[in-house]
């Protein structure tokens, strides 16, 4: 199991939820200590199609959701997951394939925001669900960087807030049979980052979601 | 003089620019540096008299400036400098009054976006003008978070974005100074956080102004 260190006994806290299976099954695995789910709509091709899983899992659940537009994203950023971006690349993460899809410090900015909304709300932790899979294609994924940005949040908030990553060294595949442990439907949860009506099965985030999931009942694949 | 280490030989970056003395000193310091300045709308009571002057300056000094907006902050974040805050207190820096007027992890979250920026710029650094004389008052403002945040960032962006802070160690009174000899036009450049059409010279950041302006000409002082 991941490790699980709270700041204190009752601490409660802000999740960063996407909708995907990582967040989601972080969600069910901890949700009797989260007290606020945050999702960021920063016009990725696939945000409207994760949101609704992100906001249809908050209601069956019963837990308080915010999404908070980050429009300016879309519009000055660079990267081709983005709305104003091009083609997503298809077949596996490949480092070039993988690199158009790099929203610049996009993990930066939603745990920054969401540890604002913390110490708003009197909420001692922020936590999301990076994990090992994406380390060496996203470096705002990696341990290196989730250690100094919760030093640097738990700093900055008067020593506040603190950031949990609990599945930083967890691959998919270990989320994925978490998730099923746990009893996580899955088949509630987007990947895809074509955004169309059903997963695509070609783009890298599809083929590590089916990877992740095999031998499990087809149904958790797409939706 | 603070220090200036630039991550290379005619590397350039982002300044975050509220359109107050400090960044607007650090603005005039480093315009040659600067390939983009930043300014942030997060609601707070003061934020169109800031804007006017950030505005303002970068069309006199030619530089590139873009505004972002962060409704979101004003509507979910508690803070007296909000606009959907309580009324700003008055007379000098105690404790309590400034607690009331800290926007949680404000820096954080302008950071974080100026680093995104940045990267997708294709530029080497962010740069801020935290000072000294808020260490005490705002953790988000101290050498422990620029330190934390510095490397959040230079690992977040895959060693590609830097953070500047080199008037971390200065206080408000050493700008002033820096200002002056720079020949900076310090009454095109906004503090008080009410906002009203003057100066109200009553708050904790009017008197601190007015002390760091001590024996300047007076028209530095009002706008």
């Amino acid at each position: 199991m991941a490790p699980f260190t709270f700041p204190h006994q009752g601490s409660r806290g802000v999740l960063v939820y996407s909708g995907g299976m990582d967040s989601t099954t972080l969600l069910h695995e901890c949700k009797d200590r989260i007290a606020l789910c945050v999702s960021f709509n920063y016009g990725s091709k696939h945000n409207e199609r994760e949101l609704v899983y992100a906001q249809d899992n908050c209601r069956s659940l019963g837990m308080r959701h915010q999404t908070v537009a980050l429009p300016f994203v879309n519009e000055l950023f660079r990267s081709n997951l983005l709305m104003s971006g091009g083609a997503i690349p298809e077949g596996d993460y490949s480092k070039k394939n993988l690199k158009s899809t790099i929203v610049p410090f996009r993990n930066g900015i939603m745990l920054s925001i969401a540890a604002g909304l913390a110490e708003s709300n009197g909420l001692s932790f922020i936590m999301m669900a990076n994990h090992k899979s994406d380390h060496e294609g996203y470096p705002d994924c990696r341990p290196t960087f989730v250690e100094a940005m919760h030093l640097a949040i738990f700093e900055g908030s008067g020593r506040l807030v603190s950031l949990l990553a609990p599945y930083t060294n967890l691959d998919k595949r270990e989320i994925a049979l978490r998730a099923r442990s746990l009893g996580v439907d899955l088949s509630r949860s987007w990947s895809c980052y074509k955004g169309g009506e059903l997963h695509c099965g070609i783009c890298s985030t599809c083929l590590e979601r089916k990877r992740s999931l095999e031998g499990f009942d087809t149904t958790s694949y797409s939706s």
